[in-house]
């Protein structure tokens, strides 16, 4: 798909922010996009059940400052705030909304999946029709991934959406497991790509290692990556993307400091072991770096600024990477000053624009005069 | 403590070598050595058994080609083959050995315990006190902490015992967890270090990501640095270091290029959460510099040589790195080769000696004359 912004949008420099969080003031405003049968499900006692949240106080409650308003409401709840406070204030070209629901993580999975629908409905009318610098993920319950590939073929046509949201936790089967294949399907059939957001595993996704819940927010914090990794792993060495060549897939807010070590270790394990996986036609690392991405936020805040250059070197491609704020969590990053000026000015547009603009398919504002 | 290696170990490049893994051509030969009430406990059905084995098929079996003997046994079997084919070869100044039978990963910690106690005393008696160059780790139960710290304290006197050795899959509990400190304890007690070693998890320690068992040998081996990145983040986010400010650890067969991001990860983060970790009182970085240690082994084989000095300058310390072979395993490392020359000759004499003889305060066999 190709969207383009209005004449508004043009701002010095193009800026795709690859993940924004949009947010329900309470889970009630779904209920008018509910299927009737599902409508009886919202008692008194429905809202601090669904979806399930995670179980760990956060620095601020999550948000930033300046984003929290009076009446309890979040910057992330407005339309209008999200226009003035971010999209207008950076001059954003387009914004991802990554949602971010954990309706996967629900045991009632079919409920999950009506839940979900009513995001994407609430989500288009609300938000994606009312400013086109907006693009939207599609909200799935994986736990039964016919029933994701359904929604994704509802509403994945909608010009404005340009990928399936999942959480980088599975729930149950780790990513790669075959069972997940009707997601990646319904993905390449509707043009979409695959962002997969970090989230603190709970419900049907379990603890977040092998051996439990971390007893601490920065432990759990510091865990993060190693959800990502295994998962990028999985997927690979599972073949997902020998099998649908055409899936793209970004990890959002997984960090990337790690990525170089995982493509170094698939590759030389694979050179020594790959008669057990003659499902692997090429080297792992070649499978990540033609398609999958990564975005900035959080900057892993290398001491020296000259070691994210080594790291883009160490990647072997300067494609991979693509600018995001999490707009408005409190760890949000500045475009103004996220990227250090060491990287240079050509890399900073690769970052900021080109590399999310070829991966999503979207043009640059000028070419529309 | 300190060892000396006999004068007959003086080669040209000083060596310590981290990772060899002596073994028994059968657990029935611990019989012998085993206290009166377990050796009922081995019947023909024992051998397969205790201690349990991870269920994946490996390459080669997992053993060098020219390391296999036509009786079925390996070199890793027989102190001469050790002796001929790898101390003498490569002129090996003092090997560490691991020992690294699964001990841990067994449901009946008791006679676990009892195995560990026999396996120490057939180590001490048919491999350290034969040849000098040898050091040991003390094997033991973790599932008791207890019984552990008591092993320790019955054979980590012992002039040739530097560590205590674990896997880093832990026993049920993550290593960071309070009811492990026993063990901590014991090490720093007996002037010990603490050298965990690559294992894929079995028996009571589970599967090895959160979720579940990876379908190849090619994803198990690419998931294992994160069993090792979550537990070092377990030992330092728990305040075990901070609490046990003696206790120096290696992390044995668990790569190192996925370290520099760990540790700005928790750097970072600790800045924003660091009054829900109130018993950190430094920089989660700066425990990792000063009591972590890593082998090199298996060498993370980066595409291009400048990418492991970088690596080591995001270290941010180039005495974090040890040298380790592996022998007899599969993919060992040879000390010729294992090193590339890039790294210069003081590096590279730090990574082959000082380092490690800083770590297990080793002195180099001319202090003798």
């Amino acid at each position: 798909m190709t969207v383009t912004a209005p004449k508004a949008a043009r701002a010095r420099t193009l800026i795709v922010d690859c993940d924004i969080h949009e947010s329900m003031s309470s889970i009630a405003e779904l209920v008018p996009y509910l299927a009737p049968e599902w409508r009886l499900w919202f008692g008194q006692d429905s809202k601090p059940r669904v979806p399930p949240i995670h179980p760990y106080v956060l620095t601020q409650g999550g948000v930033r400052h300046d984003a929290q308003r009076s009446d309890g409401t979040t910057g992330g709840n407005h339309l209008d705030q999200v226009q003035w406070q971010h999209l207008d204030t950076y001059g954003i070209t387009y914004g991802v909304l990554m949602g971010n629901w954990a309706f996967g993580a629900m045991p009632q999975a079919r409920f999950a999946a009506g839940l979900a629908s009513a995001y994407n409905d609430w989500l288009i009318e609300g938000w994606l029709e009312k400013d086109q610098r907006l693009l939207g993920s599609v909200s799935v319950a994986p736990q039964v991934p016919q029933l994701a590939a359904r929604e994704i073929d509802r509403v994945g046509g909608h010009p404005q959406m340009v990928q399936v949201g999942l959480s980088i936790a599975p729930s149950g089967a780790p990513w790669g497991d075959e069972r997940n294949d009707p997601i990646w399907e319904a993905a390449v059939r509707n043009h979409l790509r695959v962002g997969f957001h970090v989230q603190p595993p709970t419900g049907v996704q379990g603890a977040p290692t092998a051996w439990g819940w971390p007893g601490s927010y920065l432990e759990l914090r510091s865990v993060f990556t190693t959800i990502f990794e295994t998962q990028l792993i999985s997927l690979v060495c599972n073949g997902v993307f020998e099998k649908f060549a055409d899936l793209k897939v970004v990890l959002v807010e997984g960090g990337f400091a790690w990525v170089p070590g995982a493509m170094w270790r698939m590759d030389s394990s694979w050179k020594s072991v790959r008669s057990e996986v003659p499902w692997l036609r090429r080297r792992p690392s070649e499978y990540v770096r033609e398609q999958v991405r990564f975005t900035t936020q959080p900057m892993e805040e290398p001491p020296e600024p000259r070691f994210l250059n080594q790291l883009i070197d160490m990647l072997g491609s300067d494609e991979l990477l693509m600018f995001a704020s999490d707009y408005p969590h409190w760890d949000f990053d500045d475009p103004r000053r996220a990227l250090p000026p060491t990287l240079g000015d050509e890399l900073r547009r690769k970052l900021f624009w080109s590399n999310a603009a070829a991966f999503y398919g979207l043009s640059e504002p000028d070419a529309e005069t």
